[in-house]
């Protein structure tokens, strides 16, 4: 595809400005408010930064990266970038939707491109109960934390947590424990990836317990509702020879 | 759906000839070869057993279970047969086939409906390398063995090598290694049902390695590939309360 | 050993302190100030509570299990505790010393029965330093968290982190992480009784961690220094058939 | 300590040959049977199986390592050999005998370094019962195969199925499985190094087993009992600077 109006955001460490100066020297750029593209320069937490950015206009992002990880990314060329962007593959990344109640009675959503995940706040492990399309799934988890994990986020925390790595076309979201206590030995789950899972905190005064949808982070939910979110979406562009399918599947056979 | 020729097999053990007897009591049966539906008293065991027997004819099969697992079965009931019937929730299973070369030459095909595995037969470490849809994605594997499970499959012998449980909708394999020595740690990886997987013995004739297509055993195999079959599938009927892919679900939520 | 001064101790709930209570018709006791012998009603948390109140003062305890677990507890019964106290095999567990530094420059320490553990506090992953006997052993570890874990503290929290259980006698210490993410797949390591580990938070002004022994909690740590405790035991008294060291072995074994 | 006749052995690849002539080049030796110390040449397989060849006469052994993993080596290094000799530090090694009788009726005995293995033979899973000092501990045990490691032998193959890494000082043995089906999830256990493990075969007819011992194998086995080795033991010596417990434990934090 081509694109008229470019627009480069870099990170703000000194290896990302420099790289966007190099790039701005080519090529006209605009301000990303006008673009039909973002360039993003800087390493897979900046990435996820953007795409947070920019998903509800849905500009498509082309990453390079400069980091240390790059996994949503391309590699970092000076050279060549309009035709890169015309022959790029796009793929979309459709997020989660997390509504946490909170201890004080306000209700808080935020999008999650990589995970929603729960972690208790003090020492006391977290109680919860898990219900998935309004079912009782699990009466009761006893766990430092829980986390639904989408496919493009399986082999970020969720890989942590000793989750399955999911391929992107599977359409299934990982529901994995952080540190089960009881019941003891229990993995986790693979659901289909338009569940509604619920999470409720039990004995949530005493058990404080803290919900994260990727960056936002809201204290002492006493409920979480996650669900795939039906009209936004991130678009993200790969050169063809690196896609994200193909990336994830070599994630898996690395040592 | 309304079946006219019931016919019913048991396994050989005594607690299913009896309640095959009782059952045949109630109701006019046939033949296995003049059936429409087939009714399987037994464990998991008989039950995969049968689907392997009729599946080329692609009889419908409703298992009730007398064994200690019955994962793919309905609960054993003496009354109502007819009605269940009628009343079931039909599901196809397509099996993989697994083509092996052995040493001597030979080429051997099989149907599997839970998994192919390929194990090492003497004290040496098996040596294999991975391919998918033609790519090398292991170079080389040094381990007991490795298989390729459905996700009928998944809640069996993978789950015992700590391979993932997958949902039936989801239509990925899980590969999954047997104690893999180098690389260390390798936990395996989710395909998509369609991939072809090859897998080549490296150093065989020091390294025998056997392959098992659920109940057929090739012994000194050189090479073996694998993928879905095409054609060929199995139906199982299910009480509509207690279908399989509430079963996985469940599976997954057990202590 | 015969005790002359038994003192009975019971949770707060109305199960034990109903059991407190026919106990108590029985035989004369004292409070637990002039015992010489501590007899402690409740599950595993109320057990550990009065091992830590009354360690420093070394006073042995029998513990009566009423709660879910009672790992280091005898089994309930009112009749014969006089000659079950006689009977009783006594074995010492030596607990940890964590030394905690914090943010606001305090130091702190508090002795673990269990376990020292170190958690995040806030959505940012912890990223900490290992260091063993004065050697860095581990230069970065970005996690949730990380934990020491006695034996006896071994079947608790550290196998919900995926620790190893260690029997009683085999003067080792467990250092599991919680959801290592780089390097990503460690699994912890055995260390013998008597090392001294330092972990030392990095980046900790973003990144907040909390450290815990036992029931103390330590907010917003910069370092931890843990280490057997030299002088200080807790004496537990079993019945011979039920001893602690038995408990851990049959642990090993449930399925 | 000194060492007068010293004698050079090494593997039978070139790379080891060509080693041998240079350090030959360099001193006076002696024929293997004449030497107070062995230098052996190669990687981990022929260091192992030069401790076997020569642990009945308990000749220490310094290996220097020229394969791909070299655990129980040092360094190879042309020059210096007699003063690294004369510093070494020395670690003694005991061995696991394993006690095998075969469907024959046959008993056979072996030494085992690193591990006693148990692996299926055909496609029926191995179903086992294990005892520890003469005490079922479970009952039974569905399997792919089960092992005993020292802690020695706790990096190699107890590492690949996902056994613990033990100290050596720790007097610690693991008992692991391999893909345990039933009890599902079971993940072994850590035993006191003198125990005395037996392994019956149930079913033995039909689900032959194969043990085991480093390089002895016995085909179709009906019982196996394992245990520490009285008498027999190896003697490995090591730079100080690089010793075996170092070396166990720098591996646990290997990323």
């Amino acid at each position: 595809m081509r694109f008229k109006d470019i627009s480069i955001v870099a990170d703000t460490h000194t290896k990302a400005s420099e790289a966007a100066k190099q790039l701005n020297g080519g090529q006209k750029t605009v301000s990303p408010d006008k673009a039909e593209v973002i360039v993003a320069l800087g390493g897979d937490g900046f990435m996820l930064a953007t795409m947070h950015q920019y998903m509800e206009r849905n500009i498509p992002i082309f990453g390079m990266n400069l980091g240390s990880v790059g996994f949503l990314m391309n590699e970092f060329k000076e050279a060549g970038l309009i035709k890169r962007l015309e022959l790029a593959e796009s793929i979309e990344l459709r997020p989660l939707t997390m509504t946490a109640k909170t201890a004080k009675g306000e209700t808080n959503s935020a999008l999650a491109i990589n995970e929603v995940s729960l972690l208790r706040e003090t020492r006391y492990a977290a109680k919860v109960r898990i219900l998935v399309d309004g079912v009782i799934r699990l009466e009761e988890l006893i766990c430092d934390g829980v986390m639904i994990s989408t496919a493009a986020g399986s082999t970020a925390y969720n890989l942590s947590a000793q989750g399955p790595i999911i391929p992107l076309g599977a359409e299934l979201l990982a529901l994995t424990p952080i540190s089960a206590f009881r019941p003891r030995r229990w993995r986790g789950a693979l659901l289909p990836q338009n569940s509604v899972v619920e999470i409720e905190m039990l004995d949530s005064d005493r058990r404080p317990v803290s919900a994260v949808a990727d960056f936002t982070e809201i204290r002492e939910v006493v409920s979480v509702a996650i669900k795939e979110e039906a009209t936004i979406y991130s678009t993200l562009l790969f050169d063809p020879e690196h896609n994200l399918e193909e990336r994830i599947l070599k994630e898996q056979f690395l040592p």
